[in-house]
């Protein structure tokens, strides 16, 4: 086996201990004699999978009675349509926080259902920040407020819950979920695709507050109705067994960690670390404001451009894979999610450092 | 290991040869060092697998260039509201044959978007049947099309192609794809739920006729845009790449096992000597009509319903699984799909013979 690292954005890695007990019981389940992957969803063996993960998840992020915990497929972009589907609830309108790439989609989906008010943006910035709360230009008649707490391109995150009072607050938490304590009370609808910090592609999870469902616009397909899946249990048809087993196998590998706050200490210190070493150097830099820098996703760029493609290619031969920067960004993206070990962004940063004495 | 044959109707039975592979390969997969469950969908490894898949599958099917295959989520419950959102194109009406849960399903959603013509039921014989195409009130000013090829849980199987003219024909062929050759030159739109056939659940495979796709109805979500997916190579957003590499791992499994051609022999075998052994018994009987009996499920009764409890126990106790029928009608029902080996139906007959025996 190649030693490696795995710095990409998603699909990303995994936890090595998952990955072993994925493998170990590939073929036979519990001495079942069936894999995951062949399991009835309807049976016990698979029912009592489905249920372990949701009361782990509910633990780990400490979820209350209030809210439905939803399983489904279609990543986050069909949640840009399901929001405005199921939480528009007679309104016209949504105000949305515009802060990168995946905010932007999330709002040009949106306004297929409904007025979307931007009520902040830092696109003037390049995307670098984030807008000041105290800027933003909420309207209490709108059905809701979405934001993308972290942005996995732009590598800003939110460093605290925006304030909305009565009107619900919507998070696209793909590539943050899980990766701190987080106050589920303060949201109305919270989703992420699994691929980052929970598990496989096509997997998607969504916390719904219960008065939120049951009120779809018309023409909203079947499988877009939160309230139709929570009625089901998420078996409104045949859900994505296999990434539902796994994630259960992450929820249970955080457990093992120490929960929330235990990542969410490994995760500071790993961004503290990479961040120190790009701030100490003038040879790379980080285009963020600081406030605003993501413990999940890294940008940085070297002083002469001139010599990514190599630095890309000299880390790759260390084993160091998937650097490159969104190509809507450039330069480098270090992701380094819940599963990748303190050795893999140490493994980085001595990299960077000696790459820099050999050009220096 | 406990030694097992799983009679699920989906998720279902996998080739034995497929899970090994999947094990052996699941944490290093070809010396990358990485997971497929951990590969960017953008990264050279998962593109080579996902190309190689649909390779894979127009060669079995024999695709032309004429359609696009995608690789998609939501199952065909996605595809009963994504076909009149993307194949109406300005008509106001589709055909649809009714011949069991399935077609039901299909028919309450494309509601949603327009008048559903029912140009043929055979709910008056309880799904028991075909009604013949020579019944069918076809509109020739439908938009399309749509039939349920097999009814998984019905058990009745088209024998032939409808002949619909110039008007698409779309169908859900979850339940029967792959299980024989098929003239896909014939078709507006296949879709199918992989995880009978295919592999995981949480995959669907749309093989759409390319000038069908790129008009939808207003407030149609993104993500059920044939056209969308199509232009992104399926890569709109992440795709379920776990599914759609197990997905090539199977293709190439019939390929070893001689293609379509000798999949069908041999499941038309395995569907042979079940119903001869349901046939020669007073004790067991099939619902459904000689001509239209389902290769892949095969519901059956006891003629003493009160010892279907026993039968299902001691099924189990002999290992054989998930053989309870559909809770809408009743008895036992044994899906053998690609992957349920000779030996398992043999095994399953020859528990029916001794179990009849046992109360004889």
């Amino acid at each position: 086996m190649t030693d490696i690292y795995n710095f990409s954005a998603g699909p990303a890695v995994l936890p090595a201990a998952v990955l072993q007990r994925a493998r170990d019981e590939l073929i036979d389940w519990h001495g079942s004699g069936m894999s995951v992957m062949e399991m009835s969803h309807r049976g016990k063996e698979f029912v009592s999978i489905a249920a372990q993960a949701e009361a782990d998840l509910r633990e780990l992020l400490g979820i209350s009675a209030d809210y439905h915990v939803l399983f489904l497929q279609g990543g986050a972009t069909s949640q840009f349509a399901m929001a405005p589907m199921n939480l528009l609830r007679g309104k016209q309108q949504a105000d949305y926080i515009n802060t990168g790439a995946w905010s932007k989609k999330a709002i040009a989906e949106a306004r297929r259902y409904g007025t979307v008010n931007v009520a902040a943006t830092s696109e003037s910035s390049s995307f670098t920040t984030i807008p000041p709360e105290d800027t933003w230009q909420l309207d209490p008649a709108s059905a809701y407020v979405h934001y993308t707490p972290n942005e996995t391109i732009g590598g800003v995150e939110f460093n605290s819950i925006p304030a909305t009072g009565a009107v619900p607050l919507v998070a696209d938490m793909s590539s943050t979920i899980l990766s701190r304590p987080l106050d589920v009370s303060r949201f109305g609808v919270i989703y992420a695709g699994a691929q980052k910090n929970i598990g496989l592609a096509g997997l998607t999870v969504v916390i719904v507050r219960k008065d939120l469902a049951g009120e779809t616009l018309d023409g909203t397909p079947s499988m877009y109705d939160y309230q139709a899946h929570a009625d089901s249990g998420s078996m409104l048809n045949t859900p994505p067994t296999y990434g539902w087993y796994l994630a259960g196998l992450v929820f249970k590998w955080l457990q093992e960690q120490g929960g929330l706050a235990a990542i969410a200490e490994t995760n500071q210190h790993k961004a503290s670390v990479l961040y120190a070493a790009i701030d100490s150097s003038d040879f790379y830099a980080s285009p963020v404001d600081p406030a605003y820098r993501s413990w999940m996703n890294v940008p940085f760029t070297l002083a002469d451009a001139a010599l990514d493609k190599t630095f890309l290619e000299q880390a790759a031969s260390a084993g160091l894979l998937n650097l490159k920067g969104h190509r809507s960004v450039g330069g480098m993206r270090a992701s380094i999610y819940n599963a990748m070990p303190e050795a893999g962004v140490a493994a980085l940063v001595g990299f960077m450092q000696e790459f820099e004495r050999s050009r220096g």
